[in-house]
């Protein structure tokens, strides 16, 4: 039985009918990636019972390799996150409603946790694939930057040493032109279509199980030998 | 005979070794869209004997509509340019070694001149199909605002009434990528990477493919019937 | 009694208590700069009425130089147009409530003019006080772009050979201030923040002074000596 | 005697004349702002004996509170920041001709240190004013970064329990010039001036004034009274 790679993606959230996090943890869900298994799930966008769920994924998938997605609007580029913080502030309300400031995500936690993907690997193999990648030091104060958090203090109190981290995604294309469209027909402020990169949802599809691919290594090298 | 759709590119130029323009005038060339057979040529970045090299490949093909198209370095979406000016100011050298400043293109010609391509109908088009697009008032004052102002100069001087217009492409993912290999590889400085948008290749063709068929019935009203 | 010069600023729009251009203005109605007396006035945000207007402030200051003022959310630097193009294609609507889509300023009028004033020796001037300024090849499609078309054409019309031209100026930083503030407070969404960057007013002035002092030796260089 | 308010700026690099946080230090040594003696200093940009430099400034001045100082290039906007982590990730070499990679800043020290400052307090204030700022997740992963891990860093080991945090500055107007003035004469590349937006000096010299005076009411909070 092979070991489980655990990808993550959230519901669409902000408005949107889209979110490319769901369509590719969707998509790879089933898949076999460097010798790994993948299991694809959604969450929610929402604060509430995002710990629980996580608990829930990591005793139900033991996974070997945990990669969580999101949308970062505005990016262009695939975004390796190096740390996530011990931060919930939120600029907008989460699905449920929710808007956190300045909260602390763990109560006494650590102020930030490091990726343990192999971040330079993977920058590394994507970019010889010409596909654009970038490290960045933050993921933000939102969603994103919490399921981070909370798998790596999920991950480090169960010491599981598996690599984990999360990828930040652009819009899709067709995000970017249905805000444009939405402006074009006054449904929607000008403004608020400030953010007009976007990929390819193939690419991004490129560049996740490449990443899945290149960490499965490290992961491989990590494990006991059975 | 079909009646023909000339469709331009240009050359490498400014350091890098590809230019999505090349690649898609190439790709499309003998290509039958909306009733159109494509002409597709690449042009060289210099602007002695771009003129000239307009006038024979108007004489030429004697075209029912001409689409030019070129890179845009940091633009994120497809963008069509509704003027040409009457001014070639060039922040970097053209590939002959020119850097013209606040040169007129055409002396004593008019100050700009507008696109006659149904903009409105293509950005409508491309937008339905989920394609990021949008309408620009500048093409620059590079060798992108030259072959725009000289296409709709030389097919004003002939009385010849056929939709023209200029695209602007983003950068293709893979120069995105070699850029951020050089900067990390310290072969370039890292400002120099400040542009990180791009488009995937298929998406920019099956772009330019609906702005032809768009154009095509524009230019079909527009013939006399046979 | 010394020339003229007329400075053109536009009331607040677009749901701001502040325009930098109104207070510019005001802030030099009256002064002398270059042996010229600057009459400043401020214009409505309208495009009814707008063509009259600046008839009349030109019959009544017959000035010997014109620099309209207005503001351009989110630039960063002293922007000079090069050109006013005939085009009106609002994104928001105008203070009388018009928002007019593709239009032309003057009916079959040219696709654009030219500005006059001496553009490279107001940047090379206010670039060596240590400025940010910059030359631009798009005045937009709203009311800042259909004023300088209309001065331009105004002028060509009466064949006054003064020197004409468009400043744009980025926000105030209290304006910035304001919609942080009103994003933290949930008055607006996050994403109409998305324009960051601003700008003193003393600045602004110290770069509208030395633009009229050096436009006035060009003004001074084509008048009749009496 | 006052307490101390220790305030450290960075001298030039990355090929610039000026650093507006070495200015600020410069300007403000010596001033009484909020019942606090301002100590500032200007530090070489360099990793090397960074650490030494800091501790020996803390034992010096004993300050009540602690503000390090940075150039942020292309910021428009007053920026705190709410964390340092333990990565020293440089893209350009520092003035000793330093360039880490991955590197951390204190091995085996946490992943991240939060900022002690009262930043809404400050965010508040400065809003009210009219001065734009904003918070920020990240300082980077260069000297401003390291700075500001480094002061947490040995306030907490030696159990001081003061106010301390990093502010990012915007360019000069005058650095943004010579940016474009440079450009302009061909000395630099024309992407090497991507970043445009900057601050007036008096106005980011209004700002820190605020911040020192918020931030001196909080470490008066903190300290027992004599």
């Amino acid at each position: 039985m092979s070991a489980t790679a655990l990808i993550t993606g959230f519901e669409a959230y902000g408005g949107w009918a889209l979110n490319p996090s769901a369509q590719l943890a969707h998509a790879l869900d089933g898949a076999l990636i460097g010798g790994l298994r993948v299991v694809g799930r959604t969450l929610p966008v929402a604060m509430t019972g995002l710990a629980q769920r996580i608990e829930s994924l990591l005793e139900e998938t033991r996974p070997a390799l945990v990669i969580a997605l999101g949308l970062a609007p505005g990016e262009a580029m695939i975004r390796l996150e190096r740390f996530g913080v011990n931060l919930a502030d939120f600029e907008i309300a989460d699905n449920a409603g929710a808007r956190l400031s300045d909260a602390a995500i763990v109560p006494e936690g650590a102020a930030a946790r490091a990726a343990t993907l192999p971040l330079r690997a993977i920058e590394k193999a994507l970019l010889a694939d010409g596909i654009p990648i970038r490290l960045s030091t933050s993921a933000g104060a939102y969603l994103c930057n919490a399921i981070l958090y909370l798998l790596l203090d999920a991950l480090e109190r169960r010491h599981w040493r598996v690599p984990c981290g999360f990828i930040h995604l652009p819009y899709l294309p067709e995000q970017v032109a249905m805000m444009f469209a939405d402006a074009r027909a006054g449904k929607i402020e000008v403004n608020q279509r400030a953010d007009t990169a976007s990929m390819d949802l193939a690419l991004m599809e490129r560049a996740l199980r490449r990443a899945i691919a290149v960490s499965a290594e490290a992961a491989a090298a990590r494990r006991p030998r059975g």
